[in-house]
């Protein structure tokens, strides 16, 4: 192993140390970020294995398709680069550099078709998630991280801002149409890539992942928009809840639990309250309120390089929130088949108190 | 098991009987392609588990997150729906229905961590992938699905159309910035998304899955164009290499015996020849001209509602072409650091001889 102190040889030694720690001889790492964070190359999504082979006692392989190894800067202080050629078998030069090793981390995006692979090869091991040992390390962002999260954040609020500000005509659009409208809206204020941007009007606002449909957008509806990207490798992540016209008795109710669930969310993620102690205090307004049968998901997930990660908040996760935890709070309230509502915003935890890295407004705003 | 024609449960009865040929005892499908060709629903990318439990025999279940089930349109000759609550354990689920079915198919993108956390709940069982029984029936794609193919491959051969007609400016634009211009021309000609437009110049040319760089591109070289998308579910992929300015002897002659090769292997593509004998029919060509060694990839892959699916043209597959399989025909040589080219067309093999589904020209043509 050789020494050095650029930031990704500084993240391997930790990734060794958590192994170490955590009995684990081997990390296979393929799709997913795992492999981006440790030495800048991402996997492509195809049917030819990349895989990165790090030993917790040996120098880290990356094991990689001969055509595509000249897309990857080799970085010799983190990994070295194994090709393998067409018509190879690449299970097997994974296994190879696995050896005897027998307790083994697999990346958790890899594909299903390269562990059974594995599996076969490598009988009798001990298999685990690899983000068993990244996931609490990734978790915590360095002051770069969150700078990025933070420009991803901005970009996002540009696109929220045109949205509240009235730039985007809703009524008469389908969801459809709208949500391709943010998606450019997203690439044009610095995104490389849209990853989602859900638009779900009227009753449609009640299924929290609902796809953007060819339903027209009608006057008097609740409509949740809930939009991110990826830029510069860190995703944003944010969702409002406008109306389309002078709202209902009814749903002005909702929003304001929901208004008030949420900033008691960000209040409470102060560094040393548990994950499940943020999603409890969110939860607890919208009990309160009687709408507690209708919050039907935890409270936020953690973000980074991928849109959802460690830390998770929700109930059963006892992490304390250390420094540098980047999390969503979003809580929603679902009438299903009625109306519905989300605010989400990306916070991250500091020794000063939460910090959000999104800042359109909350308060229920009319767009036609 | 409920009966049916609708086109859906004709292809779970084609799937059952292969698992039955096969013996396998229950299919578990999750991302990828499976999911989405039974049943019309495509899983979220996401760390909440959706899976299909289709055991041979026995009715079909989609576990599913409750807050995306009102995403998901049952269809009861099909399968039916079990969402699963936030904060219960959907590998729990999936695990009951599967019960003591032994031999178990996984699909193939399913994230490795939902593997590891099944064979947990399940041990002693016998684990394989899923495409070994869905792959051979996928690959020969019925009337609508070619109709579907060749629709998007029109749509990227208008995109094509637009870059040998010199609507794209070449010299003085970063390989980045045409690359973006190729996806937004691929979505305004009907795809839905762009899933990947490669702009190799000079010496990247010779880089087949070249990622897009800052490089500005040149006159006098070569440029790779390597694009497709997804239209209504199917998939494009076509790939022209063009010249920006007087081609060198060096490059004429390499381009030539690239021309040749790839209008072999298109007329090797018939129904009878085994995926191997194309590819050597094209290989034949390029290591008769001493290219041998630059050829480093396969001939061709399947295409479908996945960009590379069976049948693989490639070296060792004996499986014989039968009306309706669709693949690539595309191959490239590739001169390390200096310059490279590849043509690719879609195919499709028939009863009356291959049918290409690409066609703009192939011929060397000039753009700056």
């Amino acid at each position: 192993m050789s020494g050095s102190d650029s930031p990704r040889a500084a993240r391997i030694g930790r990734v060794r140390a958590a192994m170490q720690q955590a009995g684990v001889d081997a990390l296979l790492l393929s799709l997913g970020a795992d492999l981006p964070w440790l030495t800048g190359y991402e996997a492509m999504p195809l049917e030819r294995l990349t895989m990165l082979v790090l030993p917790a006692d040996d120098d880290a392989v990356l094991v990689v398709p001969q055509l595509e190894a000249p897309r990857v800067a080799e970085d010799p202080d983190v990994f070295t680069v194994a090709p393998w050629k067409e018509g190879t078998d690449p299970v097997a030069a994974v296994a190879a550099l696995v050896g005897s090793r027998r307790r083994l981390g697999i990346g958790d995006r890899t594909w299903a078709t390269f562990l059974v692979g594995l599996q076969e090869a490598l009988p009798g091991r001990d298999w685990g998630v690899a983000s068993a040992v990244t996931g609490p390390l990734r978790a915590v962002k360095d002051e770069a991280e969150v700078a990025a999260l933070a420009a991803a954040s901005a970009a996002a609020d540009r696109v929220a801002h045109q949205l509240l500000g009235g730039d985007i005509r809703l009524i008469g659009r389908t969801e459809a149409d709208v949500s391709a409208d943010i998606s450019r809206r997203l690439i044009a204020e610095g995104h490389q890539r849209t990853n989602f941007a859900i638009v779900g009007s009227g009753p449609n606002s009640a299924s929290p992942h609902h796809d953007a449909s060819a339903r027209v957008i009608g006057a008097g509806e609740p409509v949740v928009f809930d939009f991110g990207g990826t830029m510069d490798g860190y995703c944003s992540d944010t969702t409002r809840t406008v109306f389309t016209g002078e709202p209902s008795a009814e749903f002005l109710q909702l929003y304001s639990v929901l208004q008030e669930a949420q900033a008691v969310g960000v209040q409470a993620a102060r560094v040393g309250v548990t994950c499940e102690g943020v999603d409890q205090a969110t939860r607890a307004v919208i009990d309160q309120a009687g709408y507690g049968a209708a919050f039907i998901h935890r409270t936020g997930h953690g973000i980074g390089l991928e849109e959802h990660e460690d830390p998770y908040i929700a109930a059963g996760n006892r992490t304390p929130l250390v420094s540098g935890h980047a999390f969503s709070v979003e809580p929603g309230i679902y009438l299903a088949g009625h109306m519905g509502a989300r605010i989400e915003d990306i916070v991250v935890a500091t020794a000063d108190g939460p910090r959000p890295l999104n800042h359109s407004s909350h308060d229920l705003t009319v767009v036609v």
